[in-house]
């Protein structure tokens, strides 16, 4: 029996039936040329079901009895019943996405069984447009979303012609090693004079570790919290000089995001094309991710007016942030940063101005902290999300943030699983009593896909939110616009 | 705000994410002539869809805070959010049974949500053999199992051409005054000498009890436990002389079936012609509950074999039966027998023999009952199904009966929904630790339905059962023949 370390454990003390804690990711695939999505569907079944030996990560439980103190153990299966866990299902006609989202909010509402290992893939035909549809759950307890979108980046190739397609469990997966590294901006924090904080094989496990490794990722920070709370007293507060920067102890506006929350979900999502982004981003000297966040910035607004809801003071956004600080057996550092979304301000470019500015005074702040501090600030500033789940706590405690939103970098060359081109990926992350909505990000080679998942009583017309965030980049393209002109 | 009786509100405190409390139904239909079964879907949908005022059950849910102390509320919700509830989804190809029933095993698994009204409809196409399926799913706190197959019904119509289809929580459904009296296997016992216990409209909420009346049915004995639990000391033990009666105190031996269990559900289904049934029962002079037992009894012993753990003692089913008293003010009495399924006898005839032995002197038992004393006798039969989700409970406790066995009357003609003709009806019913198996029956017109719903983990491949009910049913048959022959 393998002992969790706290924070796996965490996902599963903290998970109630109104706030299950799985992510989950939708990826669509166009199938290869004379190839239907039924065929692609057989041959996706066929490999998962075809007996290849499955990792640990994919056999793991919680042991029992699984109790709410003392600690908590993984137990490992043996057998998997490969037609729980992989189910294939047919959306209705007319088969618009409008369908596949509400497949996707009715079954990422559900609580994944805590009696044999926490994952399902769901593979969905019927789409008018000819494309299939992978849904996938996994339980935050056995691998954070970034992961998770990784070990299904794993099951795919660059090369179109490649038949080899496995699954994510596959255990021939984890003997590769591969190291990517990745930044969110180039945020590159001060060289460390002490190292991370090492988890030992006993506390994760061998090859739960060898994952966290192989894949190297900007982690889930809410993952890395629990460790790291104790830390908290060392971090070098006379950083924080500056006006724009939003620090742990400040409280966020009420909102319509912070209230408590039922199981029932609501999911859009939609994408636009990288190149548009980063011709606002060059042309404004921002960042990609400051233009995602003044999309988000203008839809939430938006969507705030539509139901009578903008606060008179500005959202503040948690934003999670990579701080990758060296080679491969270094760990992932971590970090969260506050985000003014200046949604009282009617004025997109002041908006803009003020958002930016609360971004790179945080990210000044962290770049002037040793590595372990700056863990430490973003465990303080992500704290709140460990309290949400007590009963109560969210009436009665002003919120330190409204909503996370995080940009999961993807990959950045075009991706096939045999031949079956990867179209679109949208992750589906969680919502808590106290952060309604959240919004995860992340990119394939030519798009960036916005996955929003909300309390589906609390938010209502969830879906409205993609019309502003299209209004939003409009707004940002005739700002940049008005820039480029000769004044 | 309603308080909630303490009947409905144990089904909301014993339910855990392992043991779900809703009920369910899947009912077959052979669409119209001309009709496909997506056009079906269609009409139904758009009669789901269609804004009609809703009946208050349907608008109920457990008033927030929800406490496992103090006193449970509903609250009822003004607004339905009618696309959560009504879901519509196809099947993938090949569209058989089996492709059904596993939808149906994994829906049934999932927790309802407390925020909002508790049930759900869907609505499945997909079936290769060109009928629709409707699966329903209903809080037990809500409704009982055979109160929810009566409400489906009420949306049915004798008449081929009747167009008027409408839903079950069409308000208008409440208001007619329909007076079934149903009984299993004419069970009457002794005239009562004191009226059943009353609710009062303030305990129950108005409609609700008027459901209750309207439908007049074999009510679900676990729904009446709590409040008769009290009376058990009344109960007149002097009667229970006889030697094959099995009285609350026995204990009935360990099987694979009194285990914890996991969320995970398994169904399966299939029908028999009542005709056969029938024949069976005429030919043996035993009661057509008598032939069900006894295929169920066959079937438990051939399943047992299979997995390598059958016990040498028989397995004991807890076997609810109707006490309809009188008019239709006289509420519903209900009470339960255990049942002795002699499954350790290779005999099939003597098998027979030692059940419908111990059906009758369990009769016999109630027939001498006051009907109070018969109700706290059904109590005290079913009392420790209130214990079951306590942990280590099941564990450590031998157990008083094995499984629920349950057959709720159906209709005697044939019903048609907007000229689609009813063709199967099967329960959905509630395993819970201590119970991995729930086996319920209802009839149609000319046939018998069983769904056997099943924890997952723990019972694998349950669908061999129905061909072992098969297997009984061919046995009694032989044994019906031989018994024709003159000797």
């Amino acid at each position: 029996m393998q002992y969790m370390p706290v924070t796996s454990s965490m996902f599963l003390i903290a998970e109630t039936r109104e706030q299950p804690m799985h992510v989950g990711g939708l990826q669509l695939f166009v199938p290869r040329a004379g190839q239907t999505a039924e065929e692609l569907a057989d041959e996706w079944q066929a490999a998962f079901t075809s007996g290849c030996e499955v990792s640990e990560v994919f056999r793991r439980r919680p042991a029992q009895p699984f109790s709410l103190v003392g600690s908590l153990a993984w137990s490992v299966d043996d057998d998997i019943d490969i037609h729980y866990h992989v189910r294939r299902i047919a959306l209705p006609k007319p088969g618009r996405i409008r369908e596949l989202f509400h497949y996707v909010s009715l079954n990422h509402s559900t609580l994944l069984d805590r009696s044999r290992p926490m994952w399902e893939a769901h593979l969905i035909e019927g789409l008018a447009d000819g494309r299939l549809a992978l849904y996938t759950k996994i339980h935050h307890s056995l691998v954070d979303g970034v992961s998770a979108l990784r070990l299904l980046e794993r099951t795919l190739s660059t090369d179109p012609e490649d038949r080899t397609g496995t699954t994510p469990w596959d255990t021939r997966l984890f003997t590769k090693k591969t190291a990517a590294t990745v930044e969110i901006d180039g945020l590159a924090p001060a060289p460390p004079d002490e190292a991370p904080e090492q988890r030992t094989d006993a506390e994760t496990g061998g090859l739960f570790d060898e994952l966290r490794k192989s894949i190297g990722a900007v982690a889930d920070v809410a993952g890395q919290v629990a460790g790291m709370v104790p830390a908290v007293g060392h971090v070098a507060w006379k950083a924080a000089r500056d006006h724009d920067f939003i620090s742990p102890g400040y409280f966020a506006p009420r909102s319509m995001f912070d209230v408590p929350i039922g199981s029932a979900r609501r999911f859009a999502a939609n994408h636009w094309s990288i190149s548009r982004l980063r011709a606002v981003a060059e042309a404004l000297d921002v960042t990609l991710n400051d233009v995602v966040l003044a999309m988000c910035s203008s839809a939430l607004r938006g969507y705030m007016i539509d139901n009578g809801t903008l606060p008179s003071e500005p959202l503040i956004a948690m934003v999670p942030v990579s701080m990758h600080v060296g080679g491969e057996d270094d760990g992932n550092a971590v970090s969260a940063v506050m985000a003014n979304l200046a949604t009282n301000d009617p004025d997109p470019a002041a908006r803009l101005q003020t958002l930016v500015a609360s971004m790179r005074a945080s990210k000044n702040v962290i770049r002037g902290l040793r590595p372990l501090q700056a863990l430490a600030l973003g465990a303080a500033t992500i704290a709140p999300l460990a309290f949400m789940s007590i009963p109560g706590f969210v009436n009665y405690t002003p919120p330190q943030f409204n909503l996370v939103i995080s940009n999961i970098p993807g990959p950045t060359q075009q991706l096939y699983w045999n031949g079956a081109r990867l179209d679109g990926v949208y992750p589906v992350s969680i919502p808590t009593s106290g952060n309604a909505l959240n919004i995860t990000l992340t990119s394939t080679a030519d798009q960036m896909g916005f996955g929003l998942i909300g309390a589906r009583a609390q938010l209502p017309s969830l879906q409205r939110l993609l019309d502003h965030l299209e209004d939003g980049l409009v707004e940002l393209e005739a700002i940049a616009q008005r820039t480029d002109q000769p004044s």
